[in-house]
């Protein structure tokens, strides 16, 4: 049975990309249903793969990463694909085929040997393999009524995938608009299969936190534990890609969300008496894992650390053990809200009523992010916003949600609750009166350099509940308990 | 005084980027005064820096990497930013203005404390700092004559570098073809400071190698020491990027020139008996190592391991010792095969006589690459086929030259032949009368199946030689002793 395998790393077979695709063909039959006019004759889909990305213009190419619609519709490592699904819409049956790019005798002194269409056809399991050549001659044979194609805007990024150019396109009726929200739908339930890759994943990514956790220590680099990070996931895990810019921020660093970008590149050394907050996640067959673990650079929590970790752990318990399908996911936004606003007025920080300072959106001044976000093949996954779902509340405090879906079985999301002291953001906090009437201001401004606290795990929401597939110290006793050990 | 640095990395001081600009400013004056018609007023070179690449419509970025031009003449490590030289054409005095992304300060909260223009200023040690959206502004102040810009179009990847689009450039006249050209030759001859930044990354790619080198063993997978390679360049040396994709090839593989890439991802364990090709090399501060180690799995070499490997040693020793400004690059590429076949032949792969063989391109065969490339920003580093430089050699043996030109003391190259037994090429020099008339078939076709050699370093051209910076064992007895230590 094909296989994708990296090592002694998990072995994904094949048949989880055939079962993607038996699920989305039944997504466009039951939106054919649903009322799109189209009765007889042959339905198409059709997906451009990624390509080659180069450097500027010089000749080196970033190691090719396949697009996530192409990866969960085919499973193909290789750039510069094509892939159809011919449909029989009075059936519901259908036929996959790859189309791979004819490349000269020349380039196997590169690449090594050059693989037949046969060989495509038994590493992909797809029923029919072509070069991207014979597209055009395909698409005539086969004589569609109408073709499928994937556009779309990410609502994350705002970035719009473009529809795909290929020879003959006039020839035919294209709809680039229908597909997009059915193939993001369908990848928000992930598969049984899917479900033991990301389980993998995760697992490795645990692995790797730990062994860094361990590692760090006061005088060691914040990019050390990025590297041991990337190392063990790859030499151990087989996950060449992490899913994101390692995020590995120790004292004031660690209230900089999205730190460790090229200006700011985990190039600080570790000090004694800091939090590490260091957020990172490995990427196996195309599948992602987002994982923050925040512990003291000394392996000691201090009180002022426990106060806030313990807030932000009692929020991330109340999420964890509410979450289920049929709950609303801005409601346990609110419910990590008010758990930290309660914990943050018990240990003195604020006064004041709770669900008053709630709806005033004193938590977003904490936790100027969402609670979490879909993940799959994307680490901020597609399906936050979609047409038929829940807008984008325009409250501040709520604004920052990558989603605000009811919760079903089969989502995976992560649960992240976070407390930061961020400068302007306290400058901000203190400068409104209907903000600043809650705090405790002397104790406040303590805390300024701080930084910050976040756990993240990887959860899948189950019709009872929750399983979290993070498996890291997570009280302040484990932490310290790990850190003590060798 | 300003630097780049990383943990215990190089210092590398900013001054680097100033003499950069200080000779790309004489090479302009110089142009000028060979024939540019530009006798008054303000003459402006602006270049765009890199911007940030997002992974297809996500919202995950690529780590950015800055392009290596704009690295060249300033060093900035952020993406989104141009940078002016203003030249006086009469005395050759310049000022250097940079122009860096206005953020809003919400930024600050994912980025961390945004930077003032005089942070940047002090930072890149550049005359003058302002927002991009001022950029108009400086230019109508400026009124600039001529405003040179960057275009061209590389010649180891056929790709264009294409002008910058800016705010008013429709007022002013530019050029986008006189800068590509000078610039690019500048950077051939690396600085004094170029070259201590260079060595840098150069060793730590040699420990790295030597790290990997007493790893392997069989069993292992090849992509581990890719992982360990990067994990050693990185936490050890801050070397955040590779140069390029690992190339971790063993047996078969270790004869595929660009083996490593996504479709053939290292992903192969590495048996007995067999050679592993291991090319990597690290990146600092934009400079980059390419080095490649040859040797055997087990630790030991067999007697046709040791064969080839001493031939192509033999090839790279004659290369090294003749090689010094004032020399061809075609004469070295045609010495390495003239050493290479002389020792196939010695070793009764090949019968003949060597000279006839070399006009018959029999090492073509053998090694279907150039004898190396010049180095430094780009692992294929610019300056290759400049216009005024000798063109690409036809010969089908010598057409696979990055570069032709006459070596001058502060070039920095790669001197890496290789012997590689690839099928389709064995096929194809068999089914040649002129060529298979040369070969002892028997002994030829035993070694189907063995991989490569490769042996690459990286060598400052000086006037009476060369400096080899990669530090790596290279005779069998240093290999199998450095294998055998712990």
């Amino acid at each position: 049975m094909a296989a994708y395998k990296m090592g002694s790393g998990y072995s994904v077979p094949m048949t989880l990309f055939r079962d993607n695709r038996q699920r989305s063909v039944q997504a466009i039959q039951q939106r054919i249903a649903g009322g799109l006019k189209f009765d007889s004759g042959n339905l198409l889909v059709l997906l451009e793969g990624g390509k080659d990305k180069s450097l500027y213009n010089t000749d080196v190419d970033y190691v090719f990463r396949q697009e996530s619609y192409f990866q969960y519709l085919f499973g193909v490592k290789e750039p510069g694909c094509y892939g159809i699904l011919t449909i029989d819409v009075k059936t519901g049956g259908y036929k996959s085929a790859l189309f791979v790019p004819r490349l000269p005798e020349e380039y196997g002194t590169w690449m090594g040997d050059l693989l037949a269409p046969e060989d495509f056809k038994n590493m992909y399991e797809v029923d029919e393999v072509f070069y991207v050549d014979e597209l055009n001659d395909y698409l005539g044979r086969a004589a569609p009524k109408l073709i499928l194609t994937l556009s779309g805007t990410n609502s994350d990024s705002g970035l719009t995938l473009e529809p795909p150019e290929f020879d003959g396109k006039e020839k035919y009726v294209t709809d680039c608009d229908l597909l997009y929200p059915v193939l993001s739908e369908c990848r928000v339930i992930k598969s049984p299969a899917e479900i033991e890759v990301l389980r993998y994943v995760a697992k490795v990514s645990s692995d790797a936190h730990i062994k860094v956790m361990k590692f760090m220590r006061p005088g060691r680099m914040e990019f050390e534990g990025e590297s041991l990070f990337l190392h063990h996931s790859y030499s151990v895990g087989g996950c060449r890609h992490a899913s994101y810019t390692c995020i590995c921020g120790s004292g004031t660093n660690s209230s900089i969300l999205h730190y460790g970008h090229a200006g700011a590149p985990n190039s600080k050394p570790v000090q004694d008496g800091e939090l590490c907050l260091f957020d990172m996640g490995a990427n196996y067959c195309g599948y992602a894992a987002d994982i923050t673990c925040t512990f003291p650079a000394n392996g000691k929590f201090t009180a002022d650390q426990k106060f806030i970790y313990n807030a932000v752990l009692a929020a991330r318990n109340a999420v964890m053990e509410t979450a289920r399908d049929g709950v609303s996911w801005v409601d346990m936004h609110k419910l990590a809200g008010r758990v930290l606003l309660q914990q943050l007025k018990d240990g003195g920080m604020l006064t004041g009523d709770v669900e008053e300072m709630l709806e005033a959106g004193v938590s977003g001044y904490f936790q100027p992010h969402g609670l979490g976000h879909l993940i799959g093949l994307d680490v901020h996954d597609v399906g936050g916003y979609l047409p038929t779902e829940p807008k984008r509340p325009s409250e501040p405090w709520l604004s920052k949600l990558r989603f605000a879906r009811i919760l079903k079985a089969g989502m995976y999301v992560t649960i992240e609750p976070g407390c930061y002291f961020i400068t302007y953001i306290m400058d901000r906090a203190l400068a409104n009166p209907d903000i600043a009437k809650y705090i405790n201001v002397d104790m406040f401004n303590r805390f300024r350099g701080f930084g910050g606290v976040r756990i993240e795990d990887d959860v899948l929401i189950t019709a009872t509940g929750t399983e979290n597939f993070a498996i890291v110290p997570r009280t302040v006793e484990e932490i310290e308990a790990t850190m003590a050990s060798t």
